[in-house]
């Protein structure tokens, strides 16, 4: 018998494809007794999961249901294996940057607000507001929304979730651009150290990269500053991927727009000023939260389980890399 | 030299490319002057058509921009040839409706309202509100965003618009449905006589008729009481095609969810209910306003212009079909 560790009120529903060798061991949230596991598929809260770990004996495989393994990979002992969940999130992930992007193109926050007032302004009334610096007159015919086709999309980490973006925007006709930890070809990425060569051509810059101690703030005032006037910054990633308050300068001065589904700090605090900067989407880290999403992770986690049974290799190990 | 009409503001730049046997007239807003136009690229504004129209004498064509022209036809002299927009806003308008699916799935509308408060209500603190019908917890997991992925899309009025919708949802991984005034294959397109049939199969539909005496109120109380309990309904067509009554009705008792660009009556009065139906996000009539789109349109106009002259077959040519 294999034991696999889950949290005590796990829907019974998402263990019950696991193989039968897997014990399903629950483990309480309060509690100081000690428990035996040897997969411990850890819950998605972080803020108790050092400790959880410390009341737990003999784990040998730690999986997480998260792309980013930023919050385990510190605490963990080096014998421990750590998977990630590489894949599980390309659905739900890529799907709220596709969503991200093109509600700021069409500018939907700016409409949100007129519609909660209860104001229909359309093509005869614009006079500015949201993305107002971006809104040339073209002839007599005020711009209301941008479009996504021409325009070049900058993913920065392209992984998994990157070539799953990559493959939804094919269709709507974008040029791409791909950073990654090491260049490669098929499709051509480059490496991170070309990033600020990119970054004036992009018109749409998506941070995807895993949160470490590499990619901390590698979206800094500079990088900020080398991006396009009006160019939209997405970030899927982490908080700190981006540094906050060289992004609420660069919005308050109307040079660019964001939308985020991550922040730094989070949550959020009331009156911080990146609430309130102009031109700024922002979800409250919610990008992976679809129903589907938590059976397509437990559907990987079984096929982990019966890995780990049958002595196969496992999947989506964490070396050292990153990204 | 073939005269052809155009409004008196129009951008020159928009003009530049037309061919150089096209003597280009101005007409003015406001005059009872009398012009000889042989082709008129009828304005966007539509209040005043009619009235303009009279003003011009010898025009043997009609080139509307809009791909409906329900504002034109009911008018015009029956020996004038009347030629619409079709294509020119496949991109604009198949990239709103995009957006619009997206955000909607992905709940940004309560996301911008929750920002507007500036109250993060992520993973651990939903308690309901937008789509609280919809949000199912799933083990400890609050759902607060749909996948578009493995959703049955039903386009209403299948054309050229709705193929271009077709092309930008198939990476998502969507069962597509197809309904227009007449069934035909390749891809396979029900008629018109089988909506009542699709609309219980589908997650999303999405209404991109013209305007026509037979799509007045064709979403009506019956069809959308046909809609499965928590759809979405996208109107991407005109106001009028969808009874508005029956659809806040429908909204407020939280059966389905809707995404507007277009309303009846437009524009929507404060204190119209459906400005606060619940789940119902509404922009105003912008879907095809894109920077780029009025360069589509006028190279198409002076590709229409330069066919004409040539004496070949114009493009666009309205039949009494209508879709």
């Amino acid at each position: 018998m294999v034991r696999v560790g889950v949290d005590e009120n796990l829907a019974e529903e998402l263990v019950a494809g696991f193989p039968a060798e897997a014990q399903i061991v629950r483990i309480p949230r309060q509690s100081s007794d000690v428990l035996d596991v040897d997969f411990w598929i850890i819950p998605f809260a972080r803020k108790n999961a050092q400790e959880t770990f410390r009341r737990l004996r003999g784990v040998k495989v730690v999986q997480s249901m998260m792309a980013g393994i930023d919050w385990i990979a510190p605490w963990l002992p080096k014998d421990v294996v750590l998977c990630d969940g590489r894949g599980i999130h390309d659905i739900s992930a890529s799907e709220w940057v596709l969503a991200a992007i093109l509600a700021s193109l069409k500018r939907f926050p700016l409409y949100r607000d007129m519609q909660t007032a209860q104001e229909w302004r359309g093509q005869a009334a614009e006079t500015g507001g949201f993305l107002n610096e971006r809104g040339p007159q073209i002839g007599q015919y005020k711009v209301l929304g941008d479009d996504l086709a021409g325009k070049t999309v900058l993913i920065v980490g392209y992984g998994s979730i990157g070539a799953a973006i990559e493959a939804r925007l094919a269709p709507f006709g974008v040029n791409m651009l791909r950073v990654a930890r090491s260049a490669r070809n098929k499709p051509e990425v480059a490496s991170v150290g070309e990033l600020d060569k990119l970054l004036p051509q992009a018109d749409i810059v998506v941070a995807i990269v895993p949160l470490t101690p590499e990619t901390e703030g590698m979206i800094g005032a500079r990088q900020i500053g080398l991006m396009k006037h009006g160019a939209l910054l997405v970030n899927a990633a982490r908080g700190p991927v981006v540094d906050t308050m060289a992004l609420v300068e660069a919005l308050q001065g109307r040079r660019i727009s964001a939308a985020l589904d991550v922040t730094d700090p989070e949550p959020l605090p009331q009156g911080h000023p990146l609430w309130s900067a102009p031109n700024c989407l922002i979800t409250p880290h919610v990008g992976g939260s679809t129903p589907e999403f938590i059976h397509r992770a437990f559907r990987f986690g079984a096929e982990q389980v019966r890995r780990y049974i049958a002595g196969e290799p496992l999947e989506n190990v964490v070396s050292d890399a990153g990204y």
